[in-house]
């Protein structure tokens, strides 16, 4: 009996239960995720949990692996496949990175195999932009792109927001560059370990629903050059003005992702088509925000949504190209 | 007998030794840096600690005092003029700020005593600009300002790297608008707290002869924008060009440092004169680099210098004004 922990993902009460034909992996640096899928990609149980990388590095990433497989009664020769830090040179196997410009196809036919095992585990690469004046990598992303609808046909770019927002060219399924900003970190590090954290209330972005976000944003969107010193000028207002901690974060943020866009301009200008937003929850209200705000024309497709079908994709071209959509 | 700790500022061996006329203090976050002087402002003797607002916050503002001026042999009745964050809202008594604009003698002009003591001892106000689009704050470096000299006739721009770096306008003796930039704190920030740090070998800014500097300079002092972009780029190139920690910190230096001065640009362009660049030691040596390769005109005064000549011209004013020179 399978326990499916995701029970609004699972078929109907009642239906005829496949049987799990894969499972897959979304593996981060500091999350784990694992779906189990029948052979069109049903979502047949669930398991999440924070043994990302990090964590795997001392637990042993095979045992934790297991250890969910088993939880969900997955079967042993299940195959499963993985994308994300797993991935890494300081990960489980390195997949190394395939360089760009790239097609999403090339990411699956350079998955590797987790070698010396009974499970056939393949970990699915990321991708490497290898220019000396403009180096960047993606680890994780890129199968949210394998799984984002219509990027075969589309010219245009996509921003996947996060610890690391990235954004992407893509030209008819060819990645043909892309650059992180390192925008969520550099909310954490600068709420967490600078002058600015006597001025602010928490340590995540948000307050989409402040003023102060909106005004931070066209600021550092048309005017990026006095980053750092509009920086400081949230400590300033919280001694001259005695702003709120709220109103400091949701500044902070704005400064933020307002240099984002601000740097990001040329993917925006370059597209034909509306940006293609990859988040889910806050981050995704947040930047759908930011695009309103400067009149960006977007369109959102869920990240949890993307990983997963990418994932899929990728599994179903591997071991059951008959059976499901594997159409990239 | 005074023991003079920093004996290369004393009076000659032999010489007659004048009496101490009063004491003088630059107190910031972290360091504690005390000079006792005779009427003219010749150096009897020095004492340094890490004893800063932070520390006397848990030990006491008065008993670190006390403690070092016994250690000199000070008399009990001697003045002493403190200028930094002893004055803060959180320090030992606050020096609320003065506005902006404001003539470097309103400095001297506001300087609170100390209640309830014995000994006469005066903290110098720090600064505010009230405006609340670019509100900012300095307190300690209006001390160096008013110990820097031609300032009363000059109409140019001052720039004060550390920490927080400050950039001021000032206008025959009155002090226009400044502009903090979080410079130093940004590469602590940034070096010890993101992901950065794999690929940092220290935690100081530095590297002034690496060609790494001078092109990340460059390169954001003209392309601001892409900021926190750029900043991946140091991880991006220690992954897949195998860059030197050496190499990553000092790219990190010159992109920080070329932040500011591009943010900075009004500042330069708005002076008749060469930029007055007021610092020591290693961030003296890194800035007049990056003003020699952006071409930026500038003349150096040592940042110790300063502060205890503008420290000496307020306690002269107020203590024994028809003996030391104390025209501002």
């Amino acid at each position: 009996m399978i326990e499916a922990a995701g029970n609004r993902l699972s078929k109907p009460v009642g239906s005829t239960r496949s049987p799990p034909a894969f499972a897959v992996v979304d593996w981060g640096t500091t999350s784990f995720r694992l779906w189990l899928m029948d052979s069109v990609g049903t979502v047949l149980g669930e398991r999440r949990s924070d043994e990302g990388m990090t964590k795997a590095r001392n637990s042993g990433f095979q045992t934790i692996l297991e250890t969910h497989l088993c939880a969900l009664g997955a079967p042993d020769d299940l195959p499963v496949m993985i994308c994300g830090m797993a991935g890494a040179r300081q990960g489980w196997i390195e997949a190394r990175y395939i360089d760009t410009p790239a097609h999403l196809e090339e990411i699956i036919a350079n998955a590797v195999t987790v070698p010396g095992l009974e499970r056939d585990i393949r970990i699915l690469p990321g991708l490497a932009q290898r220019d000396p004046a403009n180096p960047d990598v993606i680890r994780g992303e890129e199968t949210q792109l394998l799984g984002t609808p219509g990027l075969h046909r589309a010219t245009g770019a996509c921003c996947l927001p996060g610890t690391h927002s990235k954004w992407v060219s893509v030209e008819a399924g060819t990645i043909r560059r892309f650059s992180t900003f390192m925008t969520g970190e550099l909310f954490a590090a600068l709420s967490g370990a600078t002058i600015l954290r006597h001025a602010l209330a928490q340590k995540d972005m948000s307050q989409e629903n402040s003023p102060a976000f909106k005004r931070a944003l066209i600021s550092a969107h048309n005017e990026p050059t006095v980053f750092s010193h509009s920086l400081f000028t949230i400590r300033a207002r919280s001694l001259l003005f005695e702003s709120t901690p709220d109103d400091a974060a949701a500044f902070l943020s704005g400064l933020l992702i307002g240099m984002e866009m601000a740097g990001a301009r040329d993917y925006v200008s370059g597209g034909s088509q509306p940006v293609t937003l990859i988040a889910s929850g806050r981050l995704a209200r947040l930047y759908a925000l930011a695009f309103r705000t400067l009149a960006i024309a977007f369109t959102t497709i869920d990240a949890e949504t993307a990983v997963r079908d990418g994932l899929r994709k990728a599994a179903g071209a591997i071991w059951n190209r008959t059976e499901s959509e594997t159409t990239i």
